[in-house]
């Protein structure tokens, strides 16, 4: 079985090269079989590259086919691509058995593949790495210097699982209340504000009955509520199954939030809608991450305070 | 004429009583008739009151029908209310005569009101106040401490002018390159962060051939392109006639920017609409701010660097 990796850039700048390199080591070390894209480097304003170089660099991934194209890292500049993106040649790739894995800014691409039929069958058969999966990327999660070995154990398990077709299910601990949740959907998700970008875009996915998982880094509670809220007002969380919140972090409170907090927003949400909202799933900016296939046909259950989802 | 005028609190927190005393006493030395509504200073979290004080206050205020609705500040919160408003209460109140006044987060509240058809007709006939107005605001506009008067003169000047419906037109000075433009369409617009907000609910009025404005604050010009992005994705830029550019004020850069400025930005979309982009208005988060009619049909017109916004 093919262990190829190719580490390619398709969003923000990379400000150094020595994380990728130390990234590219310690993913051979895990036993794949790393190359860096030729224009992973490039640097063009904020972004790694202009529009043509990480549009074609995409395409150049998805051509090569590899096992795995893992994004070095985020930023913003996925949705300035995606009115040009061939995701027929993206299909190709999932067919060809590439595993595309990255979240932040990639959940853009992700979530378009999924919204232009590109990520694969919702049920694939057992054993497949091929598809988007939200999971970790090269420069945060292999080629951190202040993490041993470069990013979080859990992490790097978790993705070689995956990517080698052995992970089936991840769990977690949630909050008490949802003992004996059973539901079936497809997964679906990633960042917060790229999601409400997305919204009301032909490349938003219009997902029924599914398992919706959300994160954000920077963006204050009254951020995160007004964007779920829109998602609510629109009809999009009243459309799924399950909704699964994983990491908000690093964002500033102030002196005028007087006890609004990130737990009034979701008891606010909860009162909204009768989806249930469920909280604890390791994802987001945080060195602990799952990695969640895309569009895959998932079974969440909950067991006392223990959350399966299951594929 | 009636020039009775209400200051009522539809979504943040006002912090202190002084700003809405000071605004009250500058208002009347303007020739109003002011007076606080009974809920403008109630806190609740980071809100002007829970979200039944604030959807009262704003019945109350439609029910009393005054010549001027304006609202003390912005925030966050009238979002969570659109669901509930009375639109119909809002329209007799704009048949009974009322402008309603304020920018920021009352966006929300005045592209609702648009959309659920509450902002009078197009064509409201010569010197009509009433309606739903862009414009400024009690605490920051007439209660300012560091600003003699309490707030800037052009903006009081304006905002007197459109409630004693004097004003038929505001003029600004735009970049070169659109001299000869001659566009007719509906006035819309407002916070770029709360349009984008409400993109895919109902509350979003589907304006065809509009002339759109924009404004935000605290918000990096990457995030400005994005949600711009979205919106032309979605289509809604391509549907005006004319995109006119607020102020674009206090966010701060990052050493990634490396070159990528808000002209970037503007630059960027002008590469992917023919819609002309105009800057320039003087909106937004400035002392500065005209007061413009929602959902009016209005002409812009550009002779040189100057531009004129006339209904």
């Amino acid at each position: 079985m093919s262990r190829s990796l190719i580490i390619y850039s398709p969003a923000g700048i990379v400000a150094a090269a020595a994380p990728v390199r130390q990234a590219a080591k310690r993913l051979a070390a895990l036993g794949f079989e790393p190359s860096v894209d030729a224009s992973a480097l490039t640097k063009h304003q904020r972004f790694a590259g202009d529009d043509a170089t990480r549009l074609a660099a995409i395409h150049r991934v998805a051509q090569a086919s590899p096992a795995v194209a893992l994004a070095t890292r985020g930023g913003y500049g996925l949705m300035r691509l995606l009115d040009s993106i061939d995701f027929k040649l993206l299909a190709r790739s999932v067919d060809n058995g590439t595993g595309w894995v990255g979240y932040s800014d990639v959940t853009a691409l992700q979530l378009a593949a999924l919204a232009h039929k590109a990520t694969g069958p919702a049920k694939p058969g057992e054993g497949v790495s091929a598809g988007f999966w939200a999971g970790p990327m090269a420069c945060d999660d292999f080629g951190r210097k202040d993490i041993p070995g470069g990013g979080d154990d859990v992490t790097q398990d978790c993705f070689v699982e995956a990517m080698t077709g052995e992970l089936e299910a991840v769990g977690f601990r949630t909050e008490t209340g949802f003992d004996g949740l059973d539901v079936v959907g497809r997964l679906w998700g990633g960042n917060l504000a790229i999601t409400q970008a997305m919204l009301g875009t032909p490349h938003f996915p219009n997902i029924r009955n599914g398992v919706l998982f959300l994160e954000d880094v920077n963006e204050h509670p009254y951020r995160i509520e007004r964007a779920l809220l829109q998602m609510h007002q629109a009809g999009v969380l009243e459309r799924q199954k399950a909704i699964v919140l994983g990491a908000f972090t690093e964002y500033r409170r102030s002196p005028l939030d007087r006890g609004y907090t990130l737990k009034t927003v979701i008891s606010y949400l909860r009162s909204l809608t009768s989806v249930p909202i469920l909280t604890g799933l390791p994802f987001g900016h945080v060195p602990v991450k799952l990695s969640l296939p895309i569009g895959r046909q998932v079974n969440l259950v909950v067991q006392g305070r223990d959350a399966f989802v299951m594929w």
